[in-house]
């Protein structure tokens, strides 16, 4: 392995920049925090906002926690309380954080590429990181999906991976291809075939489910995303089950190595079989684990940029 | 007195399976966090979340008060805000959480004994704090209570204690009618006839007001919940106040050393005049500062748990 | 200039009260904080709360830090899932907050005066600040308005201040107008004739915008308040803009070093043009920095209350 290099980086908006050492970089320091006892406490006077304009527990929730583990000062922050009611833009809520002295805003919001008017603003000083754009990007997640691949088969190169689901709506799906398909990873998509479409050729190839789960060493299932979905379902939650899910009977025809992935909540027994949720082959739980120590080397990156002479 | 002794247990899910010797102790601790000017700093690195689905003030902020006392990190939580909203089920929002390194949850849910499919989860692994399950338990408030007696008579043995009022809905009632009998006290009841039942019988008998405030040591009264009513109410708040409430008149009559006590909130000039809130023998307040270190007792308690061999 | 006197304070209400040194010592106060390096950290026993009873971002949030910057606990409190949804008043809530270990409550709060009952109670034992009561008082505003224009003129002598806009909504207005005057400064006011009434006539005079911004040293614009207007807007946004704005063709009519204030949010285009909010004669993203320090000076000398022998 190539010596890896820690990515300059101000703001932490999509992993799409980094090359595949600085990715494998944010990997082994995500994984270094995890296996830490002691946590750094460097950051004591650092402020952090979390704006949170879509519902949230475990993305919103293992920032607080990632933010309070590196020592850090978290400004709590609930949009349904604050000047965004009396008609405030984002654009003015952060002006206003940046003012009061927030070092770092995490944002979650409904509109695509929320982030551009931030980036440009010279009165805006603060870090921004991306914690999920509309349909754009998600790239924390992304981050410890990774990370947790990576820990179980310490490489990429070669692994097949496939991603099932809701392709169309899904924040994940469109980060995760980009980057498996660079750190070498070999690509394959199922679910409904209305929500796949060219974009995803690029990347990989559809695969029916039942075929998919004999030979893939990490199935990713999506959330079905019901809130994004204007029209009524066109499936019954047990047709999707049967036809897309995976089911207690595809798991059992997955090798015996391969590993069942899913960025929760999980819609049980419609993705996949509830019971699976916590099975052996599951690293649900632990995707969840490390998405705390994936964000702390996230917050730890945009603390060491350095800005060029 | 025979030697107390701590109580061992994971979870705190009701008073009723603690001895008296362990309910003293219970008490004696929260008084001691009470007395002492320092507080436990051992608790840096622990982390818990509140999670309350029903809207409350004293108890949700005392547990707040009484976890910083203790130095942890407090996780904020607001189920309008989480994935809740997504449909996402309780339990797996507190494996959520526990995935991402809550150590303990303080759990306020509507549901009677929400807490039982938590406790067989073999992936949960935080620590159990039961705030208050629908129309079951509230045994912090049972706590509280208690050591309001304890602090001010220095016994059980032989008091003679009222629990009046809405005594069908009352957490309170139930939890508090158990443990005082078990430690020693002479118990009464009053209020709505049609509240009262057969459980009741078990352990105090029924007396009129204007005959029981001339006797007791104990005056508890109960919250009318109106938002647990399905019904109209059957009597206006003036009725309620003359023929069940501890009117100004009432007060009168009671014994020079006797208190009174009230979960709060008040319904001023229903459960009790407005004007006896702050009076002289009202132990209201004191029964709120008293919150906060009962509840002390029961963080120290659950983190003291020891696994047996 | 005279010897300044820290004002001793027990409550924070209102500016009224204090003499023209008190209220310089404040203002060095503040720029001592923004200016310090590290802050004090005599406080960590410390507890406060903030009850926001208005939506509010700015203010609340600069507490939030404020607070976090002076080393206390801040225990969190939403209205919309508190006791008060169970009907429970300020002052039992307050009471509560008082009697759990709150030793500040900062409000804000749609009602005026709400203050009044707080202050009698001889059980509620916390410091209140006046964090804005209905269309009363808002005098953490002020005091970082005038510690805006001292930082930037150095005295209040001779100044010629504008204020215009919603003068009959503003708490902003009628905090600023007596303070300002006392300071030494020359008043102006401007805005739909409607909104100016007799009260402000003993403070300065009426002047035509387009006359105004020729002369002026301070433009404070105020906030058209949308959601304090009972009836439809007299005029558009465009109307207004027109008629009282800060238009862009107004604003190159204004002296080299005079400077525009507003406490935001802003109506862009109405009160101001968008572009001048970040212009370079703008101190609005100033004014923000500094209502971090103005509440630290206001914390800091609640805490140094000493009551009287």
């Amino acid at each position: 392995m190539k010596t890896l290099s820690a990515p300059n980086t101000k703001h932490f908006i999509s992993l799409d920049p980094f090359s595949k050492e600085e990715l494998l970089y944010l990997i082994q320091k995500g994984l270094a925090f995890k296996q830490a006892n002691e946590w750094p406490q460097a950051y004591q006077h650092v402020f952090v906002a979390n704006l949170f304009f879509e519902n949230s527990t475990r993305t919103h929730k293992s920032f607080e926690i990632a933010e309070r583990k590196m020592g850090m000062n978290v400004i709590p922050f609930e949009a349904s309380t604050s000047s965004v009611q009396k008609g405030e833009t984002l654009y003015d809520t952060v002006l206003t954080l940046s003012a009061i002295g927030a070092d770092i805003c995490v944002i979650r919001h409904y509109e695509e590429a929320f982030y551009k008017e931030l980036l440009d603003s010279p009165s805006i000083q603060t870090h921004i990181i991306n914690a999920g754009d509309g349909s754009g990007e998600h790239p924390s997640q992304s981050l410890l999906d990774i990370m947790t691949i990576y820990e179980e088969f310490g490489s990429f190169e070669g692994l097949h991976i496939a991603i099932v689901g809701d392709l169309r709506h899904s924040r994940v799906a469109k980060s995760n291809m980009k980057i498996l398909h660079r750190l070498g990873a070999r690509l394959y998509f199922s679910g409904p075939k209305e929500w796949f479409d060219d974009r995803f050729n690029d990347y990989g190839q559809y695969v029916d489910m039942d075929e998919l789960v004999t030979f893939v060493d990490v199935m990713m299932m999506l959330r079905v995303q019901h809130e994004r979905h204007e029209n009524q379902e066109q499936f019954s939650k047990t047709q999707y089950h049967q036809q897309y899910g995976l089911t207690l009977i595809r798991e059992q025809q997955m090798k015996d190595q391969a590993i069942i992935l899913h960025p929760a909540p999980v819609n049980r027994d419609v993705e996949l079989a509830s019971d699976l949720v916590e099975a052996p082959r599951s690293r649900i739980v632990t995707q969840m684990s490390n998405g705390v120590f994936a964000r702390m080397a996230i917050l730890d990156t945009v603390m060491h940029y350095k800005e060029e002479a």
